[in-house]
């Protein structure tokens, strides 16, 4: 029997070709071969995720086929508006999220996870996530608009009025970058799922649970808490060295996989500088004395800015409340949980690990039991 | 890099003290070094999920108060009902057991899973697999009893008649032997929700979403559907050559771990002789002939009868519809799986294995991007 590696690090549990994560490059891959920086310039979410489920781009006429065949499956059925309308305005919305899409895909037998069943939940996100925020600010949910793209159609939906071209843009192209991203405790819930032979929403509803985490999805929201409480650039070598001497861990640092700078990071933060200048500033200040205070404290470790420290400046540029940060995510990942099922399907192996015993030993009958 | 295990077989996971499959001896071991044949005859569910939380049996004191604690917490909330209503009465149990938990643990801030929080939902699973029951009838569910223990509750909100205390017996001796069992695939599920710092109703519900799969706790449900194709224990012989002529795997044999005969299957084999004279015929003569073929087609290959082929004659006698077989496993194993997560909580640590890469690597940027 193998040692136990704690957390699986270095453990290949998936032979994959959705996307790959070169922490030593500092590369993330999308199906076919893509690197995401010449990705992100040319591809929507829709023909992002068509990417991933397909392994090609779309063309021109697949690309519109799949656009329709989203803008229809943005409705809730019975099932999801009953339980959304159950549960109060100000549930987490992650907890929301899981229990709507739960209902959503719910059904009267067991279906073996399909592409139509993948567009059909990637569609669906839009329409709670915008429901959530609209409820938490007092209002009521207004119905998708076929007429619009994915993005848009989620700023409609949060903010009930035509959508400001430039978030939208923000929005989608946050949505593209954070689609899939290798072996990530989600995706590999998802997996773990599906290698029991469930159902694709199965698979999703365990992981938006995962997703939920502070050390997974959680993240970005937790960055941005962290910029709030410096609260401007000049705060910033202060509340560090503080928060350093406290013990406290910088969130938007580190990565389990990445030993540079994350590209997506990269990307996210040249967007980050006209999407929201203010918080940009604070952030900028906050990520060159972090990495400073870091590189101070641990030489040898890697210790470069994740994806979720500019994420969550970019998001709040395209006016998306912090609250609904995890959501946003998910509503991007869920395109890469569905495809890394979809493929698992093709050679479906129950994943099923040892465990190490580290309990007593049974003896004959225990006393304890005999008094019984 | 390690090497890809298929599976995650046989490579380590966990270190955990709440429960160890030996599948060479064929041993089950609750926490504290307890042989689940130990066990059965002396603890309720209830002591079985106090040993599996705790460590150790509890006193007469400590049980009154966990007995009340649950009796205390069977009670659905606002969203849960709400959530319930909204579900279509013919929806499969396993999406209703799912969407359900996923309302009743909803909260409006993340917390850190503790035990309260694992009685509490361990509690609740009869009422809503109870009313699952009812529904599909097209009854009325009803209110759970705070006079009775937790199988008498689950039998009375199933049928809403005074439970027969032969048919609690066998539902509660079910329950106690299915309540954990090592790092299978949803107690894995549940400890990678975890991992991230999700809360305990996403690991359950991550859970959940793993135990339905047919490689997992739909087994049960299988071997019942195979026996009732069977019909009888003079048609076994012909049913099976024809199954194993036309290649059908026979459910209720085979299992990831055990080289020999389930533990558990030994005890559930024998109350299935009196709990369900007729089904036990059929199932013993199948059993014999089943494994005989097996046996000869795969020499070598242990085939020993799981516990799922004899949990399905056990259920039936207890007057389980075999649709609600998954969600009685699910309402045994709650107990198991917040015992795996709190007891990962001593040392978190979010779990995020590698993948290889089989897709192509990234060359310059390709001339299909170019032209978009």
């Amino acid at each position: 029997m193998a040692e136990f590696s704690p957390g699986l690090e270095g453990v290949v549990a998936a032979e994959t070709a959705v996307s790959e994560v070169d922490g030593e490059g500092g590369r993330l891959i999308y199906r076919g071969g893509y690197l995401i920086e010449d990705i992100v310039p040319v591809a929507t979410y829709e023909e992002t995720a068509y990417l991933l489920w397909h392994g090609e781009l779309p063309t021109e006429k697949e690309l519109d086929a799949l656009r329709q065949q989203m803008a229809a499956a943005r409705g809730l059925n019975r099932s999801a508006r009953g339980t959304l309308d159950s549960m109060e305005s100000a549930t987490d919305p992650m907890d929301v999220l899981r229990t709507v899409v739960s209902a959503q895909g719910a059904a009267r037998s067991l279906t073996k996870p399909s592409l139509d069943e993948a567009v059909a939940l990637t569609a669906v996100f839009p329409t709670i996530v915008g429901a959530i925020a609209r409820r938490r600010q007092g209002q009521e949910p207004v119905e998708p608009r076929v007429d619009l793209g994915h993005a848009a159609n989620l700023l409609w939906m949060m903010e009930a009025k035509d959508p400001d071209p430039a978030k939208v843009h923000l929005v989608d192209t946050y949505l593209v970058l954070l689609a899939d991203h290798g072996l990530n405790a989600s995706t590999f819930a998802a997996r773990v799922v599906a290698s029991t032979g469930s159902d694709l929403t199965s698979c999703v509803v365990g992981a938006i649970a995962a997703l939920k985490g502070p050390a997974h999805g959680g993240a970005t929201l937790a960055a941005r808490n962290m910029l709030d409480k410096i609260g401007s650039a000049d705060n910033a070598e202060r509340w560090l060295t503080d928060a350093h001497a406290r013990k406290e861990r910088f969130s938007g640092f580190g990565h389990r996989v990445y030993r540079t700078y994350d590209p997506r990071a990269k990307i996210l933060r040249e967007m980050a500088k006209t999407a929201a200048p203010e918080l940009y500033a604070t952030a900028a200040r906050t990520e060159e004395v972090a990495l400073r205070i870091l590189h101070e404290a641990h030489p040898d470790r890697p210790n470069a800015t994740n994806v979720d420290f500019w994420a969550s400046v970019v998001l709040t540029g395209a006016g998306v409340p912090k609250e609904l940060f995890t959501t946003l995510f998910a509503t991007s990942r869920v395109a890469g949980w569905t495809a890394h099922v979809l493929e698992s399907m093709a050679d479906l192996r129950l994943i099923r690990p040892a465990s190490k015993w580290i309990g007593p030993q049974p003896g004959r009958k225990p006393a304890v039991l005999a008094k019984r």
